[in-house]
């Protein structure tokens, strides 16, 4: 492979009411504002060192900007917009600076109608990590992944593990024959994923996880959700998925973008790491304890946008969860 | 009041099969085992320094066997027996050692018809609390209360309070005139309570609930119950409750009978703590994060036994959780 | 006896700069402000009911203002007061109000010279417990007991127990006849202590401790004064102590007066619960885990005002740690 | 660089009562035992999907037999082997199979004289991270580091930076011209290191340290070691360092080899990762609270096998933590 992806990036949301999504991501979560710029929030978890892995921007119809990931070099974004290029895709550049904060960046609405970006550099942002008595909220640490609804689940999973060098650490498959995947896990920085494929009514954004300490600080988030009498925001959770071992909360924005808070998953960079299977009928493989997955996580997710007219990408393939599998 | 309870003293639990009850009593829940003998396990927790806590009975019938207290002096027995004689109730006595460990004891039915017990010696056992390095799975401290379901709620809370002395808490009700209780919370030992009467279909044990080191040990549980693939003991939480502020786990043992894992509820010794009202309608009262309560929670219960005949108590009262407007 | 005291009910300190201490009660340790008047600050913590468990007072000389515990009733002032007079004390009662939010109370200078006041009725505030969102800090959440270096220990023992009722949890002896009791905690609110007794060099406070929710909570303490470059305020832990198995940190204010956050004790409620001896060589009497206790810890404690002349009681008795056996 | 370490390996210990060992190693930190032969015991973390990272050989002497490291492929092995050559050191290989669940190994006393072992492949062995309830002790999941006294520490960092790829995230420097390095922290998988360097007298190896799950297993496993009366184990901690952010707990096993239990640190996966400076004479390096680290900490290491002769290298450098200007 002629390029290196490092790890999941940053993402941009587009919210309908910046003031109110402030609140959320910076009060009740806990991310550090870098920089406010008209109608944009660049924000980053407590220990992230760059500018930012999230950005607010403000629109009347919410969705899905982009998702971005760090590449090692620069150079890798020529030999990417190659390798998109060959896909049929339609790339474009954008110059250092002109998303604030980011590098000369690759743009690119994939194949299977996602709005990717790929960058190389970032300027640094200081690390609060251990400024304990500024963090707020639940105190996210950093961004950890995103995970996506995709109608053509073999084909895109071929591109992220082939064209994209990431590497599966987890999926689910049913169990008669000819045996079809449901949902894989990808990664590339060295735990469970950097990006995750779910087959359903796609491209939507299911969720963007982000990294936390530890359970402790999950739990301490529904305990203010519950007392700010915000418990509408808590969707799923807390409990302990049996795919990846992490320990989860899965939260809507005020705009209903699903964000999981995420930990207590594994270590994945031996080159002979062996993919996990979990059949598509094991309710573990959903959480290890046995809970039920609301309608609502199977149902949901956040479209993305057409980066040349700013609009929804069309959806394709079926929400039915039911008819999925996944619902009984 | 011419007599003195201190607390919930212990429970007996008639099981089925009294080696797997063991199992998920003693690996699972980590009680320790003070005294076995024929058909029956004697068990306490790990802060607990008397001979029991909770007694397993081996029976075809699964059921209560009773519900005991502890009360200050051998010489409150016989007040309590003529306040019991008073509500036209038989009562009898235990010699000291009838029941294993346990001195002189009175039993009665009372008038709601659970079969309580109250006692005022147990032999002292070793605690356990500070030999870490001998807990087992959930290591349950020690016994903190009994839920009831009772059909004719506002007598059997007057016996409790004017009877016998315990303070309210916390209460739900109804929003509409006339308000009508349709819970409530009563202590003795100076927290949240020894002893919770809900309104539904009785007499029948709702669960006893057992005091938790700290929030850790109750998601310990979890990991542990779904990693030996016996999460279906798991049947709601782990969450915080608005009523009492304590952070929750039920399981239902082996045979369904229902015991919750509780912590972090708060100190109520002040003479002039006022109950907390919470609304029938108000989610938060369930959990602070507004979880649903899963229905079987609304409607199983343990039923209780007839102390001359060996046989469950008939019920009374509507198990319609609905009708109640538990559930909508 | 005629007269009941429920608890450990609030203290006043003395502190030369009061902005200085706001910062670090209400910013660091979480602390709720009541009531602010000249040169005063009525605090309490987050699960409290009442005006205040704690008063900071500014002033010249750093020194313990009072020790304040409630009482059942009104009349049990009255009963006390006799008491302390058969004690050869001096007593005057101040009206309701004369200290903000506080009923009708009894002043002492009890004969070991410790300022102490009994009140029966407190102004109830609001309890924030389950205002997750509002808690700061380390959330502190209630008083739970104080800590007194007393010169003649079996003297005041004496007066705690028979004479006020309090009931010995843990005491540590010296092994040699004739043994010598070193230290006793008695209590009761039904938990390990409402207060503690320290042979030393006396009057004096050595801590105030106040109930924590969790062992989590007390580690954030850490991070959030270590992130504040304010780690010179931890003195010792954190910790598991042997004796009452609590697991602590103490810091010490601006002032350099003593705060235990504690969390993790048993209960005690009932009326045959045995006191626990520890030998006064026992090293996991300090720490279960065999840390080395700071010769500080031993030897610093708060003088105590002299209520007629508002100067520091003087003291006697060693302060020779060494000398008393606890440091080798 | 033609060749890619992918993370520590494993480590061999020699210890002088395999029996005693075991009962530390499998009951209080909870590792797997996956095989054991005539005077050997190959253990894993319960996260660890492969033989071994941890061996224990009974010996007469303590020492350690080796550390060792994952390569990416075998082929990495030879021209490993040739850069160990140009270095001057003699290098053997180890048929696959030779040490028990190994492949094919590189092993060689490198200029330092530590015992370094390389290799590529290592039979899988069972995860048993989501079997909860097998769990034991502290539940230690996997190997995270190797940390090092070495005498040359300028050459022996050009070696594993320059030589082995190895990145560095942290240091501690003098603060006079001209400035010089005390400690380095370089790391190959991602987190804070793999491997540590400390001036001081060498070789030795300082402590092995093990990824734990969170805090609190930390913390459990001080009241086990508490509860067992084996409290003489724990040397230093629980902390949270300032170098690394890590929480951690330093322990000595029956042979006095150190043990870190460590938790989270950060991601260091960026390529433009900048290394952090902590100056040689800030408290807050050692620990984020403060506390002061006992001298054996500075002192004690455990003596490194010369391979050929199978006793310990001689050491050269200095001890004196005092003059390396650690310990004032």
């Amino acid at each position: 492979m002629p390029y290196s992806i490092v790890r999941a990036g940053h993402a941009e949301l587009l919210v309908r009411d910046l003031a109110l999504s402030r609140r959320f991501y910076e009060d009740i979560l806990g991310f550090v504002v870098t920089e406010e710029s008209e109608g944009r929030l660049f924000l980053r978890g407590v220990e992230e060192r760059h500018h930012h892995s999230l950005v607010l921007t403000e629109s009347d119809v919410p969705m899905l900007g982009h998702l971005a990931f760090r590449v090692a070099e620069d150079d890798d974004l020529d030999a990417m917009a190659s390798y998109f290029q060959t896909l049929g895709c339609h790339v474009h550049f954008i110059e250092d600076g002109e998303e604030p904060g980011q590098g000369r960046a690759l743009r690119v609405q994939d194949p299977f109608g996602f709005p990717l970006e790929f960058y190389a550099e970032m300027s640094p942002a200081e690390c609060l990590l251990q400024k304990y008595h500024l963090h707020k909220g639940a105190g996210v640490r950093r961004l950890d992944h995103f995970n996506c609804f995709v109608s053509d689940l073999a084909s895109c999973e071929a591109m992220w593990r082939e064209g994209l060098g990431f590497r599966v650490t987890e999926y689910v498959e049913t169990d008669e024959e000819p045996r079809v995947k449901k949902a894989v896990w990808l990664q590339r920085k060295g735990n469970v994923h950097d990006i995750a494929l779910m087959e359903g009514r796609g491209p939507r954004l299911h969720h963007i996880g982000f990294w936390m300490d530890d359970i402790g600080s999950i739990i301490r988030t529904c305990d203010i959700l519950g007392g700010a009498e915000m418990h509408e925001h808590i969707e799923r959770g807390p409990g302990r998925h049996g795919i990846s071992n992490a320990f989860f909360l899965y939260l809507r924005d005020p705009d209903g973008h699903r964000i999981e808070l995420y930990t207590s998953d594994y270590l994945t960079v031996d080159p002979d790491h062996r993919p996990i299977r979990w059949s598509a009928t094991d309710p573990r493989r959903q959480t290890l304890w046995g809970h039920q997955t609301p309608e609502s996580w199977w149902r949901d997710g956040t479209v993305v946008m057409d980066w040349e007219r700013n609009v929804p990408v069309e959806l394709c393939g079926t929400t039915d969860a039911r008819a999925a599998g996944y619902i009984k």
